[in-house]
């Protein structure tokens, strides 16, 4: 779930100077040119429209083919011949979608959306919701009648859901923390009370108060760590860096790719190339890849706490909700940092300073060894430490820290991992000993008064990759038993490739099931001849356990597979659909699948959709903060070189 | 697979000079003890004994009760009240288990072993055998005719398991490699031929001809880095250790714990205790835990390959093969480093200089972090960089390179992670390009000329938790989902907890099951009333594919389940019983289980076995050398503080 970080970021109201000149035609939007938009929209005919206010813009992506044939045809000294935004804004209660010409400075073209869901709140939104409690006497009565002082109150927006409702208006649940003796604000949950907020009238519709919870104490939650002297740094900053950013072109060591950023993916990785040094060439591997959508669902049904079934990605944003990352304590002290920029609910550009961090991680760990001993008379030990290149950001929605780190290896893969941290969200009991629980509590005692309610995490990550091409194919290779014959052996294990035709097939549980994923390029082959392809490494599967016919399951349809592989679509990158807030399970990728579920995926422009998952049931050590609990999934090459590459480094 | 690493070993011929007190009863025998017991044997009746070969010298385990009261009664000071050593003897063609008293240097018993299978081969006859052809002129005959140089040969001794035979003696086969032009000795298999080997009489018994197969070239075989400059080491070695060792104990942070290695095992970890802050108290997590067995069955059925199914512990040694760490490749620069010691074949002891590091990882990753933006004109951002204590050591088992890590956190997690590297096993073969295969080749064409074989690596870890105690409960928490009744939500999860009575109901296959495993204390809760426990945290499950009746698979029949639970026994150490070399299946984890199918484990002291699984069907990537793929678990936390243990550190 997910809140505000208007704090964090900083409006900018002069006009910032930056060359217009793009070092790629994917580069995020500049302040400049968001500022532009902002000027063509508020002098256009959209300025008459009641309460205009901007919830989306973003650069609106070119055709791949025309990037692919740019960053090809060596021209990248003259700039993309062209470049577009898409802004959907919302005024007279109406939702509009525009794309801009920021070339000409025109409107290309409007659309009103008249579909289910709504973009996200604007901050500025969520932040006049969060402010309404306190211009009212009834909110004021209230927790005066609890004890409590108004001024240490403070309440957050929580989006709603969409629980089959024939009309879902804007609106939003607001819960309120008591702040009084500590800088955990969620640690104290002022339980019993919700207070419902129409977002387009922003008014308070009604106030549900389900009598007094004992509120939690203050003592033990706050999280500053006891140790006086922080861990040391061991690394000398001044160390070299390999790596080069040229604008948001990153290179390192064998890699090269795109460092994006928008309001809605948070950090973007695009174009990744890996130079291959027998071919002596750069090789294509991965296109675009962002997370896509993050479902929280709360596993709690009573009335205060159902809803709570966050789209955290499409109704809030990773990016509106990524933090200024602090040097050594969120990236080591040899990091680089680059700043992302969005719009404000005005249209104005925002800075969010250190957004995204850079850094050679020294893993400790060994990239490759070996200790021959069978030369007589010598012992050869040969090998290398691991260094990779990780690009980070954090999106703290609210409670949680989401720390997602893309990390780049020399021997060719690309592994993302996304962390856990953060304050858990508690529910306020009367139990102060877990002995004293009798009935259904939706979680474990995790502190005295407050229950850890149990919840998921599903983090999808869209994946276009293009392996040394765009032209793929989905390989499932499966390793199955087989009897042996003639032989002393009774049995032995053999790869039956099985190369999944359509979407349908292409939709996976990974279980106990012993297989390969690749992403295979069925027109290029090893000099060795082996077909050219990554692999899909995963962790721990988990997918939804809720029942298929539950509104946020309905939302969120995608979460019982792991793995989905589609055809590219360029429209098609939001997992629960574009527009997530009160969404109703009629557009994301779970649909548009079904829609296609004949449609052939071999030999084609293929996107894979892969879902990281965590089942969270508290436990006393996630109070008062959460140590990192970490998953992801590794890309490593399978015959995509003819040889180790990490040799030729 | 695995062979002679004897040339990282250094002969101590001289009486070492070390104080005979002991930090700890489980400290590993010195090398005083080590020649204290060579000079008790082969001066005691066992001296006439012909071809007196010492196989397996390791300290007879005091009992758990005795260690854990001694460590507790504060008689650190005064040395423990007894030391005796286990030693393995063959002679005369007889296997001979001895006990002895090393404070009074007296056999405190004998008894000969009459089962199926061997203790080890040492390393002597590993040698031996592998130097056998070179005496042989039908060797010299059958290469010579090959065209090949006899003295750019080298010979490796493999185990060949068991298949059946009701008569199972001491015997390996030799596989030749040609090293002209390259240093990487596997890499140039000279196939077809195979000479069968009696170790007991130390005679070649057969040659056996397939016929030649093309010798594969040694072009591009060189694993030697192209980089010139290494990668950089950013930090400084200077840097002040937070940990200390004081002989085998090392204490860190809120760790204290013992390092032990053996031959068999190679590191241990043992009595691991964690301090609890709250409690002004260290509580016990795990008394001991080392890699138990390692079995590698290849997927080759022809009758060269068919026997390649090797137990890695059992059969050769996990201590025995461990190699000299090399500073800056193997571990950083703020490493400390450990020596091991053992038994050589003539009882002397033998050193392994710097077998096992140890060092502070500045992993990059963030420990916890929160940024919290609920205060009213304030951002308040806290966390802390992950710094975590490694304990490594590398077994090099032939052409595969082991790189064990525990790895110990502030948040009281302890990680076991198992790296592979090294060189691949291939196998000559005709094709040049994988368009030429038209028959089964079990394995595809990783390099000219190399098929790179299916196999598998199943390594199990024996842990024996203590979970704040002895006596300890394994329960299965199940997330099921369920109906939800009135509310505007359908289904929910909830975790259903089940106790596992007996070793039968403990023995699990992880797949798509949504569940925690947890290692729990039925006698201590925390304050707040929650059973104290440790959660086992896996990754991608693997488990073994091969039928039931195969003979590799009776051997090692415990690989077809990741999780065991069994009551404690301090003799039930080697998943795949002690005498491994040509085992037929009559001992080990899973005989022992299946005997005491009913036995409850509730309660009780119980060990815990887990087995880390890797599919391998190798891609060209894997050669000439692998890139390290890595896999583990996690024992993490849960309920066993009354709060996230971090920030009191």
């Amino acid at each position: 779930m997910a809140i505000l970080i208007l704090i964090t970021v900083i409006t900018l109201q002069f006009l910032f100077i930056r060359s217009q000149q793009h070092h790629h035609p994917l580069d995020p939007l500049n302040p400049k040119e968001i500022s532009q938009i902002q000027h063509i929209i508020t002098t256009s005919h959209f300025a008459s429209l009641r309460n205009l206010t901007f919830h989306f813009v973003d650069l609106d992506e070119p055709d791949k083919k025309d990037v692919l044939q740019w960053l090809s045809s060596h021209k990248q000294n003259q700039s993309f011949p062209y470049r577009r935004a898409k802004v959907v804004i919302r005024g007279g209660a109406q939702t509009q979608e525009i794309i801009l010409d920021l070339k000409n400075g025109a409107i290309m073209s409007e659309h009103g959306y008249k579909g289910d869901g709504y973009p996200p709140l604007t901050l500025t939104e969520l932040l006049q919701a969060a402010r309404l409690p306190f211009q009212s006497l009834q909110f004021k009565d209230l927790v005066t009648s609890r004890g409590l002082n108004v001024s240490e109150i403070t309440c957050f927006p929580f989006t709603i859901g969409w629980f089959g409702e024939s009309i879902a208006k804007r609106a939003v649940r607001l819960s309120c923390f008591y702040r009084q003796g500590t800088t955990n604000v969620f640690s104290r949950p002022i339980e019993g009370l919700t207070i419902l907020v129409d977002i387009e009238s922003m008014k308070i519709s009604k106030f549900i108060d389900k009598g007094k919870v004992p509120l939690p104490g203050a003592e033990g939650t706050d999280f500053q760590s006891s140790s006086e002297n922080p861990n040391p740094v061991p690394c000398d900053s001044n160390t070299k860096r390999s790596f080069v950013i040229n604008g948001n072109n990153v290179k390192w060591k064998n890699w090269r790719f795109h460092v994006g950023f928008n309001a809605r993916a948070g950090v973007i990785i695009s174009t990744a190339l890996i130079f291959d040094a027998v071919k002596n060439k750069w090789r294509s591997v991965l296109y675009r890849g962002h997370v896509s959508e993050t479902f929280v669902p709360y596993m709690d049904p009573s009335s205060e706490w159902y809803y709570r079934t966050f789209l955290d990605v499409g109704e809030f944003g990773f990016g509106r909700s990524a933090v200024t990352l602090v040097p050594l304590t969120d990236c080591p002290n040899n990091a680089a940092y680059m700043d992302g920029y969005m719009a404000g609910g005005d249209g104005l550009p925002q800075q969010v300073p250190k957004a995204i961090c850079i850094f050679e991680r020294y893993t400790g760990d060994i990239a490759w060894r070996h200790t021959e001993v069978g030369i007589p008379g010598k012992v050869i030990t040969s090998g290398e430490p691991e260094v990779n290149l990780v690009v980070r950001m954090v999106a703290t929605v609210g409670n949680y820290d989401y720390i997602l780190d893309w990390e780049f290896k020399q021997s060719g893969s690309i592994k993302a991992v996304v962390g856990l941290s953060g304050v858990l969200e508690t529910k306020a009991a009367t139990y102060t000993n877990a002995d004293q629980i009798k009935e259904e509590t939706f979680g474990p005692l995790v502190a005295s008064n407050r229950i850890g309610n149990n919840h998921d995490h599903f983090i999808t990550y869209y994946l276009d990759l293009d392996i040394d091409g765009e032209d793929n194919s989905f390989v499932k290779a499966n390793l199955r038993a087989k009897k042996a014959k003639s032989s002393p052996r009774k049995s032995y294990w053999r790869v039956i490739r099985k190369t999944l035709k359509t979407e349908d097939e292409a939709r996976l549980k990974i279980g106990m099931d012993a297989s390969e994923l690749l992403v295979v390029n069925p027109n290029k082959k090893t000099k060795l001849g082996n077909h050219v392809s990554y692999r899909l490494m995963t962790g721990q599967p988990a997918v939804s356990l809720l029942m298929d016919d539950d509104f946020p399951q309905i939302r969120a349809s995608y979460t019982k597979y792991q793995v989905w592989v589609t055809a590219y679509n360029k429209s098609q990158r939001w997992a629960a659909g574009f527009y997530a807030d009160r969404s109703t399970g009629k557009d994301g990728l779970a649909i548009w699948s079904r829609r296609h579920v004949n449609e052939s995926i071999v030999n084609k422009d293929i996107a894979m959709w892969y879902t990281v998952g965590f089942h969270h049931s508290p436990c006393q050590e996630d109070f008062p903060v959460m140590a990192t609990l970490s998953s992801g999934f590794e890309l490593r090459p399978a015959n995509f070189f003819e040889r180790n590459p990490i040799l030729n480094n």
